[in-house]
């Protein structure tokens, strides 16, 4: 079977957009930070000219894993199709952050190889459980301790830390900036020297 | 719940980009075109710093659809999946050109609801069959009519036609830079005047 070949790769729109396409791979507990840090990371990327997209549970388990449920095959699925979304965005030469608690090492490491080790970063926001739960932003730590959520991460289901992050960011030890900062030196290779600041 | 809002949005890409995010359905038989066309489109709206992505069968079904078939429901997915992860690269301030012979309007009208029409143009690619099956680039109508491909759009299934498409385009009526001039006309509205030249 013929195979159509498209003119412009990932090299073409890397050039420019003036840096690489990476995934940035969040992972913590629910209510440890990614989100927020994954925003305030986007805004100043985006202020430097950067061209960025976030997943996360809002936009993608509503719409593309819509008929996906909270199973372990449903999570294995959903984790499965965000590495691929990510690769193609990643693709398009875009430096895509991903947003979920994604608690598995097996599922993380599937990530990795599938958008390849080189263009992927592990992000892990280790804020403590007891943190997480006393700020208990949505409520989930509370059901799950009432028994209604069995599969809570932390709590009725396992969280596997990352053996080898390339950064670790406990956010009840830092600010927002001071995340944002870590993060920045830990993927300054993707950015040429010299086009750091906002344009 | 409380749900994160992300602060940089679609609107701020596009504002960085210097032009619109949308999706460009083509749709047609096999063989009609389709890659060639959005293939040819991608590299003019690239080399005027537009930033762009193709899904196609290559990097969508290997992918994110590898547990798919091509039964009707199996079809019907892939278009659904197809029009999700389309909405989320719009969303990203890209122009998306999507390559699937697509052939139920249904599945069609799906996809525009979905991205919201006023960011949905159909690119009809309306080669014959005849032409299609002459070519038969990929020899799959040889295939289809011997009855190894029970399947085949235009021999054993239907193909449905637009009824209003964005543009038609008779690919054996026209050359590749003509279709490309009639899609760049189509679209203008994406792009601010005076910005459709090289960069």
């Amino acid at each position: 079977m013929q195979e159509q070949t498209f003119s412009i790769t990932r090299l073409e729109r890397e050039r420019l957009n003036g840096h690489k396409g990476a995934v940035l791979w969040f992972t913590g507990l629910s209510g440890a930070g990614k989100s927020t840090i994954a925003d305030e990371l986007e805004i100043a990327l985006h202020r430097t000219g950067k061209r960025t997209y976030t997943l996360d549970g809002d936009n993608f388990r509503s719409g593309l894993c819509r008929d996906l449920g909270f199973t372990p095959e449903g999570r294995q699925e959903n984790i499965r199709r965000l590495a691929e979304v990510a690769k193609l965005m990643m693709d398009a030469g875009l430096i895509v952050m991903t947003a979920f608690i994604s608690p598995f090492r097996r599922d993380r490491d599937f990530a990795r190889q599938l958008v390849g080790p080189e263009n992927f970063f592990e992000i892990y926001i280790s804020t403590p459980l007891e943190v997480c739960e006393h700020r208990d932003v949505k409520g989930l730590y509370r059901k799950a301790r009432e028994g209604i959520l069995p599969n809570m991460t932390g709590v009725g289901s396992v969280y596997e830390k990352p053996d080898r992050p390339s950064v670790s960011i406990d956010a009840s030890k830092c600010s927002k900036a001071e995340a944002v900062e870590l993060i920045l030196m830990t993927i300054r290779e993707l950015i040429p020297a010299g086009q750091d600041r906002a344009v």
